[in-house]
């Protein structure tokens, strides 16, 4: 631990508090302090890494020569790209890969790619033998700020999203804030989303930031990525700390998502970035709370001009550049009801009460939120 | 909590020492005091009940009579019987009810039956929703002094046994022991085999205690049933406290199952019980320690007469009766490396060196293993 202690002093880090499965988060610009880092963990040389059809032309050969250095025995797993394929099909496909490949539960499972591949990839390692050492290196601004930190991990179920997954923490995670210049700028933005979401919710401060340094973001200044990331991931390290199995506080991460992930299911996964879903999903959960008294109606109006400064969705008429499924006010109805964040048949919402800070309240009646959803526009 | 250490005390049990997933196993005859226990714990009142087609028309009725006391909305969900159904499929299916019927990661996910029954619906507990209240009513002998302690979950992977799974511990246990009067005779003696394992890794005194109440237990007298399950639970219960994620220690409770599993695989989890499996899979083990210098030869006889008290195979040709697979050395070793509990590409044996004593060890070769199964009598 003391040659880790050291190591990580030289490079830009975080260490996430979970106790006994306490891990931290490294970011570096490139690939080269892989090695280092994985030798200073003294895991197995046996590793199986699962990316997917993108990002394995982008970066695989560099995390592959790593390995190499290593003289780790290795194995890949390359799956479709998409939310689509984070599927039991794709799960069983990994499971069975990991078999045929003679994996044992002190085999490194490493998920290279966004938020499909490290929660599916996560959810393998979980229940991979009851539990094979995982690592991720997210390579999408998304997963860097949001999946990186928390434990979560999951597939989803036909009837709705993540519905089968397990809370699994990460031996590493390796960030190569590099893998944000080949991503598309609509996957920028809509990880921007979730950036901007640790401002509303946590860091009143770090929102202004953010409206402050929109250009520099928009050019992806090194130092300006390397400050959202780590401060996004110390927001989300800070809540999870305090709950990391989500009884309770660790819920006000999902502001946006309940409405979000709503329009996601009726959207099939498909069509939708989920960070667009969020986005659009904050502001209602705002207006929201604005109707009610619960913030100032000015909130929801600076809210909405941060997430438009990231050409954001954030009203109905903007997600149909990208979506003709109906996102009506039943079918939002019903798949909130399915929430995993409901503890009754009552919808639990995440509401602004002011910059940097919300509540968690399951005190409003379905009807109420129907009724806001037809305000919004959403036909009934 | 306090109602709960004096329920306790007015119950033969028995508490799982794991810090805060620390809880109760009962022994009772009867399902009555299930109310009350469940109260004590302070459970939401929804429920989700899993069993096969075997217990329900058994034991169903009882159990539900108990949450009509307890006003609990339940869900019932009614397996196939058999080891083939611990499988990807039912795993689906239990998952997708629990969704259909609006289940929530605070509901209560009940296995009442054996083992099968127990590690699937297990499973199906930790990774619904990230991890839903689990309880578990085992039915079979094996199941209550086997399944009951440990937290192990998990289906079966079409190339291998369990390789699907997670650590996951029940809220409590509750052994109805007049269960065991419905149990044919054959699962009974499986049982044992479960049973007569403890003695041979940890309670040398509790082996020579079964050896001295053969009758008592055929004739399935009350008093020795609940000193067997108690006895075997505490046994197991020390060994998994030490060690609860099986990093090392704990892998002593697998004597017998390296063989056994192996045999199991060959059968395709057909046609033989598990602890007949696991009867073996002892002898063997011991028969190979004796071989190998490890143990005296006597306590391979000792503890074949033990196990051929309750009619298990302790020779390949009393398997004949039941299955004609080809249980050959090579599928065997096969089989063996496949195993979980292996670190590296070695086999990993649990071996006797005297009565209430086994070693772990990965000193022997392939080649070696395969030689001394020749020698036991199967062909190549």
């Amino acid at each position: 631990m003391k040659n880790l202690n050291s190591f990580l002093k030289s490079i830009p880090h975080l260490t996430v508090d979970l106790g006994e499965r306490s891990y931290p988060i490294i970011i570096n610009e490139g690939f080269e302090r892989f090695v280092e880092l994985y030798q200073h963990l003294a895991l197995q040389k046996r590793v199986f890494v699962v990316t997917n059809e993108t990002v394995a032309p982008l970066y695989l050969d560099s995390l592959l020569e790593q390995l190499s250095q290593l003289n780790c025995d290795y194995n890949v797993c390359i799956l479709p790209d998409g939310e689509a394929y984070k599927s039991f099909e794709q799960y069983q496909r990994i499971t069975t890969e990991l078999i045929q490949s003679h994996h044992k539960r002190n085999s490194s499972i490493v998920a290279l790619g966004g938020g499909v591949v490290g929660d599916i990839t996560g959810f393998a390692a979980a229940t991979f033998q009851r539990g094979a050492q995982f690592i991720q290196i997210p390579t999408t601004l998304l997963s860097q700020v949001d999946s990186s930190v928390g434990g979560k991990t999951a597939i989803n179920h036909p009837l709705g999203k993540n519905l089968i997954g397990a809370f699994y923490q990460p031996k590493f995670v390796y960030i190569n804030a590099k893998t944000l210049h080949s991503l598309p700028k609509r996957e920028f933005n809509a990880g921007m989303a979730e950036v901007i979401k640790y401002g509303m919710i946590h860091d009143s401060e770090f929102f202004e930031w953010i409206e402050n340094h929109i250009s520099s973001l928009h050019a992806l200044e090194s130092q300006a990525l390397s400050h959202v990331i780590l401060r996004s991931c110390d927001a989300k390290a800070k809540i999870v700390a305090e709950d990391e199995l989500e009884r309770n506080r660790r819920a006000i991460l999902n502001l946006g998502h309940t409405f979000g992930h709503a329009i996601e299911a009726i959207c099939e996964y498909k069509d939708l970035v989920h960070g667009e879903a969020v986005a659009l999903g904050m502001v209602m959960a705002t207006a929201f709370a604005a109707e009610h008294q619960l913030c100032d109606k000015a909130l929801v109006e600076r809210l909405e001009r941060l997430l438009q400064a990231f050409q954001l969705p954030t009203r109905l008429a903007s997600l149909r550049q990208y979506t003709d499924k109906p996102i009506n006010a039943k079918l939002m109805i019903q798949a909130m009801l399915r929430d995993k964040k409901n503890t009754s048949e009552r919808i639990k919402l995440i509401l602004p009460v002011s910059l940097g800070k919300v509540k968690i309240t399951e005190q409003f009646e379905s009807q109420q939120i129907t009724n806001f959803l037809c305000e919004f526009g959403l036909s009934q």
